[in-house]
């Protein structure tokens, strides 16, 4: 089979090993080299405390060439002042020594963390980590595998995806991989997600496309409904495919905007069917809002709602929940009008409840998949959201994980 | 021993019976009776989808005086349409009704509805049981006793609260009944809560006092965030306990909001340790805001945040949760000064993780009650909330509650 991972596109290898810093084992430092340098775009949280690789990472995407990522799991250096700083300066500059002769500097770096908060990082096992990555560097899919298993944290299975797209008689590859699980809100770069691409394309219109993509595809996932200070997405264009480059918002422009939006949706439902403890997933979708911020913030109020998440995990077509949380968030709506459908069954119309199959709707709500819409009838907005069902297992992971 | 219940108060009389709204057989029909009429004051969801019983009483709250309350559960007469509206005018003509005389107007009767949203009332059932209520209605402990049982839903203990304040030489009384125990949001009148007492009060000062110890108390608790369609909080005044009247908002108008606060504050700890799956309650402080508004919000996004709110079912001081919590609330803070205390255990100070006492931070958080301050460093304002911890039994409660 073809390589899928995120060393398909022309120009990047991968590798991820277990440094110790985990105590279960599992891998926990990944490296990403693009070793002829990529354009290179990020978007960072929206918290308003900053893990310090998201410091460091925001002041290095600035660079015109960036010729590597490094990242850690298990460990989130956030909240660990300035020697946490100078941690994620270090991880930087220990992969920018490995180019050798000084060839990359640190600035040409970007650096990730994920994991506990507060702790600072073990910096010696880091280093052995980081040395030990580098030897394993492949362009293999096993390098790019390597790398998807080493930003992991309560994630179940690994996140990957790729697209392939034809432009000006060439292949572009696009492809990422993404970790969950938990502490995922929209309104920013949700968790940690790696995309790499061999499309020659100019930094401002490759942090647009990465912008855009994100906003319809991570930022509308809703686990927890809180960002986390660590949350990131980095875009590397390595130029390899030796395509015509994208210098202006054209058709081929938009083509890669496409299949980069593909790529993200692909990990956005991965990211949803293995969420904590989640068994399913639902999109919520408002039309008729007076604001497009005011639909957002009625599908947001649906996804987060617990008992909305509860009722969904117990395949209950339980349209009162929906109804209320929509009602509670405050947006402008017409109570004669007010409509909800699960999928394409009605359960509600304008302001009542309608008979609709129980069983039919229960089995809806039962598939990895659905679509709650709600209608406002109040104007002609609307914008969606996804959400995931509420478990047993979400509390028993996070109520036993000990700091 | 002495009347705790809502009779306590010289004037009233009370009953709850099982009219069969309820499958279980629990009581589910309760009545409040003030037969020489009570000043009386209310404060209502501020969900826009309100339920008919809501619409109904926010007419009939403007009362000169009121005779009667009658409160089902159940059912909460929710998204019923206008037929839901003439169900729950019919309640408040039936109890008029049998005062006899045309003494009473439907206008003078209050009516609250709690339980599933979207099911006309079962009319024949209802009035079966306000017939019943209405021949048990006693001024003694058990009579106060089964109008507190007849409003509980998912409740698992009765909630109730008395105070005597000596007002002017004379002892008043207030005395309380709330349910709980889901769909619990503040910034409204959560829940169902019924006051009563023996003070002779104007309205004006007796709507001020409610709505002075309501935003204190039950609306700063969250269980899940939103509030529900059916929120209300009524207080009927007899004025017979025959002290001088407050007309104006002197010292006794102070002493009888300290002991109306006292009240309320009494059941929304009652609530918050008896909601859905909760095994235990906490308060939030933040401290050092720029604005009372952003205390408050930080406040709620704390806890509000199911990976806090697991962390407390687990016993376990993750304060990287709440520092998350508080950073994606989005309010300012100065990262450098930002701190965060378990009761008097310092875990977060100027920015950094302390070196504490693990198995006495956990102790604490293990008991029933514990604060959480978070401070922020940036102002002076502070506000706080009430938050529960989640556990798979809420998950269990709520997913195979089936519409």
């Amino acid at each position: 089979m073809a390589n899928q991972t995120i060393t398909a596109p022309a120009g990047f290898l991968a590798a991820g090993v277990h440094a110790g810093i985990k105590a279960s084992g599992a891998p926990d430092i990944g490296i990403l080299v693009c070793p002829k340098g990529a354009r290179a775009a990020g978007v960072f949280t929206t918290n308003r405390i900053t893990a310090a690789p998201v410091q460091i990472s925001r002041r290095h995407i600035r660079s015109r060439k960036v010729f590597a990522v490094v990242v850690n799991s298990g460990n989130a250096n956030a909240c660990t002042g300035n020697k946490g700083l100078k941690d994620a300066i270090a991880m930087c500059r220990m992969v920018a020594g490995l180019f050798g002769d000084g060839k990359v500097r640190p600035e040409q770096v970007l650096v990730a963390s994920t994991g506990i908060i507060g702790h600072r990082l073990p910096m010696d096992k880091v280093r052995k980590g980081i040395e030990a990555a580098w030897k394993g560097l492949s362009p293999s899919a096993d390098g790019g595998l390597a790398f998807a298993r080493a930003i992991m944290t309560t994630d179940t299975k690994v996140k990957q995806a790729m697209r392939i797209v034809r432009l000006a008689g060439k292949n572009v590859t696009i492809a990422g991989a993404v970790k969950g699980a938990g502490m995922i809100g929209p309104q920013m770069a949700t968790t940690l997600c790696f995309l790499a691409t061999d499309a020659a394309i100019s930094s401002n219109l490759l942090a647009k496309a990465l912008k855009a993509a994100i906003d319809q595809t991570l930022n509308r996932l809703t686990v927890d409904g809180l960002q986390s200070t660590n949350d990131t997405a980095f875009i590397l264009a390595s130029g390899l495919a030796m395509a015509r480059p994208i210098t202006r918002p054209d058709r081929a422009y938009q083509r890669f905007c496409d299949a980069l939006f593909e790529v993200c949706q692909d990990l956005v439902m991965q990211m949803g069917l293995d969420a904590e403890g989640a068994t399913r997933m639902f999109k919520v979708v408002v039309c008729g809002a007076a604001t497009k911020a005011e639909a957002r913030r009625a599908a947001r109020a649906v996804a987060d709602y617990p008992l909305v998440k509860c009722a969904v995990h117990g395949g209950d077509p339980n349209w009162g929940r929906i109804i209320c949380a929509v009602g509670s968030s405050g947006v402008r709506l017409d109570p004669t009008r007010l409509s909800c459908r699960l999928d394409q069954i009605y359960v509600f119309r304008n302001g009542r409840p309608c008979r609709f199959d129980r069983k039919a709707a229960s089995a809806i709500i039962q598939r990895p998949f659905h679509t709650i819409t709600v209608l406002l009838g109040v104007g002609k907005q609307s914008e969606f959201c996804y959400g995931v069902d509420l478990s047993k297992d979400y509390v028993r992971i996070n109520a036993e994980y000990h700091t």
